[in-house]
């Protein structure tokens, strides 16, 4: 079986609808997109659904399915960001996203963020992480961006059927809510049991914490709670890339992709220099691209800016991000090996005027030897509707791409 | 409800890629196909996957998938290959692939296929039909093509659950394998021990045998024992023909398109004519498709040339092979009667440059009374990707043919 590779760029967020503040044209239509052009008259196009038409995703579940997995396999957020912190979960593993926070003597909730703490909170984090539960239960913490962290509980007998912590409403003089079962089950009663020890004990041990003293005498909010949520129980998810005996890589500068990436088994690669912002180093991601491709069969690289600018309703600046993914896309067309596809595509459409995500079908493109052109010239939601790959599914797009990759089982003889 | 018939015209691994031999055309493009380009003109047309984007399927599924049935009611390899044959499967019968082989008195396999012996297997066939395993058990065997041959257990109490005895490496001077139950229950159990006392009944009969002395004389290796593989049990298929209410021909010239419109419930036509190869009689199965959709309901009408020139890469061979079908195709369009229609359809992709069956889409077309026609004048891949069909599975195309005949039950009042 001919066995090629494949490279997919991945503008995340690109899918819009038409705005009048650019000539009623989506920001893709009216970005200046030569590169993305090219490879759409010399490629073959076509719309996809991340899982059906109208559901939006998000983007751990929308790269969950670009990575290779089913809908149904999503872990949960929880797993999915510890992945992107570095952190190593296992299976069973119960998954807290947290966030440092000021409570006062009463337990009320002064600040959901600790006044949005960055400094030092590795140290708070190695602190926590020392926190002993039960002989058999370890604990693992560790700080994310700004005042976000990731809590998991490793051990038998653990679920993640258990309430939060965080009150979540703004700051308005409620107390933070003690953790309770969420089912009949001894796993749910032992896990809330141990998560209330945990608040208690973090509590103790943070309101002493240097970096907290600190904190107060420079009249700051301390960070002496660790408010918890969206546990999530990690499940048994086999690496795609053993799943399909393949190599692949990830360049991304933003976290949840990174987690959702080594979740498959792709190798990571950031820098500070991707920041995950219309200043991401895209000559960086380029060249990151074409190098990875020599070793590995599928690489992966990611530019996050056009979803932020879609969340901002910025029509304008989403077009200027998009004319950085162009670029990014020419440099790697420009070096892209014989036997290597180029696709394109999206985790999920963030339109200007929605602000968030929806379930608007995103344009997709695949570039590569002997591929069959369509009639389509350019890449955008409007012209890529009618392309020759037709309306497909998320899974249906990425195994077509592994299919021309020869990774595919045959069905029948 | 209006009634009408289908004749279905299969080229088989049609779909392919654009090939530099070609001027990057695909077979089907550079060839002069007038009669399907005119019916692309007067019809409607679309892209096929046969289960879903990117799948490769074999031709037994892909067939079966043609023929009305969903993937997943796939009966195995073996059960077809009997079919294929002319032998009689029930459900619950075991079939077993097998191979006339060599070995010597340790059991050594010296030749897996015996010299690829085609002369006189009847008669050895014949012979082995007669080996008495139990009372209660009955025993088919049955010669296929040159070294092959299928064998069936049928009785109460089997399971396909066992390994094979055929070691499958090349004749490197490992024994033939004793068959072992592949789970614990009694009935593999009892299968594995019928099949390892067949394998020695059969073994000690041939050493024996009249065709075996002859060709040791002769200076040949004896076809002295039968190896065993892909053991799969019959499931209770109803034929599509009586699930529907209707009645329907096959004309193919290859067994294992046979074997599966057999298992539909189609009346199967064949000749030494047409010999499943480019020198295949297509004047013959034209005029056999008109005559039995006098009398049928459907009628499946196939070609195998393209298939076996994509397996070797001969692009222009392949295009030669598609204009044969071209003139079948012509024949039938020219003595259509009115209430029939006449679709293009295939297996699957073979494309030159792979050398096996992949998951591109093929195209495909519907003409007849009250077609819905399209903007697409060629039959290809390039232009049926833009047709009115759209995209649909192999299920969805077959059913869409059922609707037109009416066959197809409405849901709700």
């Amino acid at each position: 079986m001919l066995q090629r590779k494949v490279i997919v760029a991945i503008a995340d967020g690109i899918g819009d609808r038409p705005h009048p503040l650019i000539g009623n044209k989506t920001p893709l239509e009216y970005a200046h997109t030569p590169n993305l052009d090219d490879l759409a008259a010399k490629g073959i196009t076509g719309m996809m659904n991340l899982i059906s038409p109208g559901i939006p995703v998000g983007t751990d579940m929308g790269h969950l399915i670009l990575f290779g997995y089913q809908p149904e396999q999503y872990p949960g957020r929880g797993p999915i960001e510890a992945l992107g912190v570095g952190m190593d979960v296992k299976p069973g593993d119960v998954v807290l996203r947290c966030n440092f926070a000021t409570v006062n003597e009463e337990g009320i909730v002064l600040d959901r963020r600790a006044q949005r703490i960055r400094e030092k909170t590795d140290e708070i984090a190695a602190a926590i992480q020392e926190i002993k539960l039960a002989d058999d239960v370890e604990v693992h913490f560790k700080q994310a961006t700004e005042h976000r962290a990731v809590l998991i509980l490793r051990g038998n007998g653990l679920s993640d059927k258990v309430s939060d912590s965080d009150p979540k409403a703004p700051n308005d003089g409620k107390p933070y809510l003690s953790i309770k079962p969420l089912d009949d089950s001894s796993e749910a009663a032992y896990t809330a049991f141990l998560l209330n020890l945990f608040l208690e004990k973090a509590h103790a041990m943070l309101s002493d914490h240097p970096v907290n003293l600190q904190r107060i005498a420079e009249g700051k909010l301390p960070a002496n709670f660790i408010l918890t949520r969206g546990a999530g129980q990690m499940v048994d998810l086999r690496p795609i890339t053993e799943q399909l005996g393949m190599t692949g890589s990830c360049i991304a500068g933003e976290s949840t992709v990174l987690g959702v990436a080594s979740l498959a088994g792709f190798q990571t690669f950031s820098d500070p220099a991707m920041t995950g912002n219309i200043d991401t180093d895209i000559a960086l991601k380029a060249s990151l691209a074409i190098q990875e491709i020599q070793e590995k069969d599928m690489v992966y690289v990611h530019v996050k800016a056009p979803d932020l600018m879609g969340h901002d309703n910025q029509p304008i600046e989403k077009a200027k991000s998009i004319e950085l993914f162009d670029q990014m896309v020419g440099m790697i067309a420009q070096q892209l090996p014989d036997d290597v596809y180029l696709a394109l595509a999206a985790d999920h459409s963030t339109p200007c005027e929605v602000g968030e995500h929806t379930g608007d079908p995103v344009p997709v493109l695949i570039y590569g030897p002997s591929i069959r052109k369509d009639r389509i010239m350019q890449y955008n939601e409007l012209d890529c509707a009618h392309g020759g790959l037709g309306h497909l599914s998320g899974s249906d797009f990425v195994r077509t791409l592994h299919g021309f990759m020869g990774l595919v089982k045959k069905q029948g003889n």
